[in-house]
């Protein structure tokens, strides 16, 4: 169970990558628009030098509708979720699902990269909105 | 420039070590109380197996006048902040505070473990308190 990455979100993905990137010296990723989910994303790695995890995840809203778009006018830019990961995901959510953990998906979803994902919902984490990858396919 | 820890506030430090042990299944790491900051602290190693780092690390009030305490009263239990590890914080600052960004410290100060520390104003890095830890001290 290691860190994958941590997601920020931000109102505007240049201003973001002048920080991360300009700023802190993190290296730019891989960036994408993950249209099911309504966001731009970026990734900047920010681990060791042979591995490219963790890393610090930009994500934007494309519109105003999305869960993210909703959760940037509620709190602001700022962090966002906390990306853990597992061999096996569906055996993670049922164990946690056993442990009376509430789960946003009850089934892991495949994101645009392919890997499988499920969110874990913050009333039951602390407040903490967890997300899975299953590492095996990503 | 890598992560060391996560920080996460939290209103009980037994419900987070519910959490983030007994569920999660983190291992858990060095706890202790940093009276300067009005605060108990105590660390969830989820890095490589040779590495301790990252670490995802819970903090809770030990009153109602910490800063931590204020942030936790407005904002409710969640992510806190981002550390990341830098080799000389000194020249950090420096050059942060030569490309205009706002520090909350403007020299460094040291933490209970002895190492040398210091938090850059959410305002600059789009709404993330982002610490520094020196690395040669700690």
């Amino acid at each position: 169970m290691k860190i994958n990455h941590i997601a920020l979100v931000v109102n505007d993905m240049a201003e973001g990558h002048t920080f991360w990137h300009d700023v802190m010296g993190l290296p730019a990723g891989k960036a994408y628009r993950e249209e099911a989910q309504g966001v731009d994303v970026a990734f900047y790695p920010a681990g060791e030098k042979d591995s490219l995890i963790p890393a610090v995840e930009l994500i934007s809203p494309l519109d105003d509708e999305s869960g993210v778009a909703k959760y940037l006018a509620k709190k602001g830019p700022g962090m966002h979720h906390l990306c853990f990961e597992v061999d096996d995901i569906v055996a993670t959510l049922a164990e946690l699902k056993d442990k009376g953990i509430q789960l946003i998906d009850e089934e892991p979803r495949l994101n645009k990269k392919g890997v499988k994902v499920a969110f874990v919902h913050p009333k039951s984490t602390g407040g903490v909105l967890v997300e899975f990858y299953e590492t095996k396919v990503g």
